[in-house]
């Protein structure tokens, strides 16, 4: 299957970026940050810069004490320091373009509150090898995509593309005026997964563990499905309820 | 589903026992054992009493140097401390009548050398999910069912059975003997997941994620099948594989 990743650049070496001017820099020349960290009490003209690039660019923003800069061990941070990304994170709309103009029938898994970085990195392997064309996260509230979240995934994280929104509910808007479906797992759901029709385009929400897909979210969504189970105990591991789902899409697509 | 557990023993705290002959009076009156840590350098009748009553009960012994021993904080060791097991182990053959019995189908589940905890626990998650009577793991090369795996487990190793056993070869020929076929999980093979009749009697192998299924042990089984997978990319998570493969049997069985 050609893949849309492969088209792009690679993530880069794990680097910071130190100081405002050069964090502004960055995002102006299109560096992907995966995260700024800013110290709690700065403000100013180039803090108010950093901020509305940040928001265009979809970058979350952590407000820190001046102690966990200064633990970065470099001098003159000026209250900022952003680490590059690891992952080159793409654009949702160009992704559904670039399948359907390659024939294919879009195939999303949206990450809703999963925090746990190895539960990613065996989501991630699982995606890729049961063919979704995108990960779509959101950029607060999911475990971050570091070195660690790579190495978990096999390096299925550089493979596959994944998409940063800073909506869900904007996103599932944007996949339903795409013409995507949107189906969430969920516990108590009525339909059983195998009643779901997953040859037509479709984007599938996951769960945090502990607290599933957040209401409203589930609200807008088209179906909720469960995984059918034979004890009383329903409660498997999200990567293994996220791989279960897969397999069953895949196999629907396979036919 | 009845389940064979809930007429057995709840798991005890996790505690020690100090000394030759209690480990000997403990093995002598039926509790459980871990594992062994003896001293490398001793011997004598008790030692050997010990090693005999070890082997019959299926309790692992580890060699280890003094200051191991030391390390538990205690006096009087004499050379030998035991872990008593927080899991109750099952015995393979009354596990089967009992699922004869009880009109059931059998359906086990057999680990390979799968050494990460965390993968145990999801794992054990999953096979109580999807109606597996009992998991079967040999009682070297598995990681320990300790604390930290019925924590990861979610409690699903204290509901469903286990069976330790000494030998996979011997079990996969007891399993035989009770018309109970064997299907070993194998990347490289060229039947799909689906392809295998599930709904008969069946025990599924699982291998670890480095080294896969012990060759003789594949030599063995019934038949080799592979996950179906969209990618070139074939590395799911063992915990992930384990849980496609379950969730596929269970979904024969329910029809």
């Amino acid at each position: 299957m050609k893949n849309f990743r492969q088209q792009q650049q690679r993530p880069k070496k794990n680097t910071l970026v130190i100081g405002r001017k050069a964090i502004i820099e960055a995002m102006q020349t299109g560096k992907q940050l995966e995260r700024i960290y800013m110290q709690s009490t700065i403000h100013g003209e180039t803090v108010d810069e950093i901020r509305k690039l940040a928001e265009q660019n979809l970058v979350p923003i952590n407000k820190v004490p001046v102690e966990k800069l200064n633990g970065f061990n470099i001098s003159n941070h000026e209250g900022c320091v952003a680490i590059i990304s690891k992952i080159q994170y793409q654009d949702l709309q160009n992704i559904i373009s670039f399948i359907v103009e390659n024939g294919q029938v879009p195939f999303f898994l949206i990450l809703d509150g999963i925090t746990d970085i190895r539960n990613i990195g065996a989501i991630a392997r699982s995606a890729f090898c049961f063919g979704v064309n995108a990960i779509i996260i959101p950029d607060k509230g999911v475990g971050a995509l570091n070195e660690d979240a790579i190495l978990t995934s096999a390096g299925a994280l550089e493979k596959i593309p994944v998409c940063r929104v800073n909506s869900l509910m904007k996103t599932v808007d944007e996949l339903h005026l795409n013409g995507i479906q949107v189906f969430a797992s969920e516990m108590t759901a009525k339909k059983k997964l195998f009643e779901l029709n997953l040859t037509e385009p479709c984007a599938l929400v996951m769960g945090g563990e502990e607290h599933g897909v957040y209401p409203a979210l589930m609200k807008i969504c088209d179906e909720q499905f469960q995984i059918p189970m034979m004890g009383d105990f329903e409660s498997l591991n999200v990567s293994v309820a996220t791989g279960v789902i897969l397999y069953e899409a895949m196999k629907q697509r396979l036919g």
